[in-house]
């Protein structure tokens, strides 16, 4: 952000681009809208992603999406022709909300999920139990049923993630273990993304409305951890030694990728590929308002395929 | 509430008891917390409803359940021991749901339905045709088969109240149909309570949290039914000739049955036999919160059993 002055959105292109990517030794993508639509890569990203490899520059993934394992993740950048990626360079929702539990609980604590299966492989790869994943019924025809059905003593926790079988039983689950442990019973949100946009425009209902499900039943506020809360940028931190003067955060939503960005003092870069239009920037810009000055990126392109004409040879 | 003043909740007894009743004709009854807990009746809340009704005063019950039908309520005053009630005594959020819709849908429009039989058949009653109640499926593996199932053309309306069987197929449904009407197609709720209290301080998840899921997806505010929302006593004032100043709302939440009372002009009575304690009213009366004043009731009594005494032979 330019000192002495409210943050001005700018194309990157010609000279200042070669200087902005010359200047940076870590770039973190976010995935959906911005390397890939659905199964289809963005056109030219993967070349982009390349020639950023080639210069030598540390590549990261930071998506919100908990549906998916690292393994997975390695896999589709793989099969879309990105440059290979390790398993710490990929920080999902699902791996950082296993990581946050690790730290958060006591030690022989366990996990209630809602979340798919890579969220419950993730706990698994960090040790923690957990259970809840899969479709669940209400045990009994009457309400004083539903809240007799057994608890386990280890719950410490309520996680909720991306679960395609979320469930009234789920929610009367996940209240109970919530007002058993009351504070000592943690409450954590993979993400608030209120929906998952498609292909062809379509949208389904995302994390964030399972989220408010759940926080509204125990009128309490989840820990959320992914964008555009700093953890995940936390976690990049503890794995590699970014300096965040030097590290370009490219996204396409201004409310999780650009605040994240901005709050933690990267440069941003806002993506024209996924949900955001360059008049929503305009709106936060000419707003004069000091909270949606942190919705404003650095920077926009068209694609992350424009950068590949000053990335030289 | 006494002009030039913030209100005062005094306990109702005595001869100011007597005045306050002498003044009314019409009193309106939240039924759990108030009239029963569960199954069993409030002791002596029969007997004070039959002498009161025995002095001719028009008694009405404002409910913001959405899980019985007009019938089943009448019913349960029935079986409990409480005077007879007629249909039109009773105002249930399932009942005033469907009401609303009649005068708000066009012609031939039907409703999505996340709710309970009672609601769908309060629908029926003033016959507007619905699907959605019971269980659902995803209609495939993938999100992309999500959002291909058959949309019925003529839904108009997504009404969210009480429902077990609620999950992720139903709220994917729900917003499909929202994103696909815009604005031409109502969201309604019936309440936004929280959560259910049950006998032994147990609680469930109530369909505020629903709601919520549904408003999050969405991205819009539902028009809700229920209490505080002033929506039931206009109901209540289209089938009496009720007087304000003339009437009480008697309750035992804070936040609906009271908020509504004074909004609407009603003196207000709390009853401590559900789910408040006389110490989140004095937190409310001293908070200087003008916003807070809403919350404070004209009058408590510890059950509405305590008003016996005053109500003569």
């Amino acid at each position: 952000m330019a000192p002495g002055g409210p943050r001005r959105c700018r194309r990157l292109e010609g000279e200042a681009a070669r200087a902005v990517l010359a200047n940076a030794d870590t770039l973190l993508f976010d995935c959906d809208g911005v390397l890939w639509r659905g199964e289809a890569a963005v056109s030219g990203a993967a070349e982009t992603l390349g020639k950023l490899a080639a210069l030598g520059k540390r590549l990261c993934y930071v998506t919100n999406n908990s549906g998916r394992t690292r393994a997975a993740y390695i896999e589709k950048l793989r099969r879309l022709g990105f440059p290979p990626a390790e398993p710490r360079h990929i920080f999902s929702s699902a791996f950082c909300a296993a990581r946050y539990l690790r730290q958060a609980l006591p030690p022989n604590s366990a996990a209630y999920v809602l979340g798919s299966p890579a969220l419950a492989a993730e706990l698994e790869a960090v040790g923690i139990p957990y259970l809840g994943t899969g479709p669940a019924a209400l045990p009994g025809p009457a309400p004083a049923d539903w809240v007799k059905a057994p608890l386990v003593p280890a719950v410490r926790a309520v996680l909720v993630g991306f679960d395609e079988h979320f469930s009234y039983a789920k929610l009367c689950q996940a209240l109970r273990y919530l007002l058993r442990g009351g504070p000592d019973c943690l409450l954590v949100g993979t993400n608030r993304d209120h929906r998952l946009p498609l292909e062809g425009g379509a949208g389904i209902p995302g994390t964030g409305c399972l989220v408010k499900a759940v926080e509204t039943a125990a009128q309490r506020e989840a820990f959320i951890v992914g964008k555009p809360n700093r953890f995940m940028f936390d976690c990049v931190a503890k794995e590699f030694p970014v300096d965040p003067a030097r590290t370009i955060m490219v996204g396409d939503r201004l409310d999780t990728d650009i605040l994240m960005g901005n709050d933690c003092g990267l440069t941003t870069l806002l993506t024209l590929t996924g949900v955001t239009a360059l008049d929503e920037v305009r709106g936060h810009q000419d707003s004069g308002c000091p909270a949606r000055q942190g919705l404003v990126p650095d920077y926009y392109v068209d694609s992350i395929a424009d950068l590949l004409p000053v990335l030289g040879e």
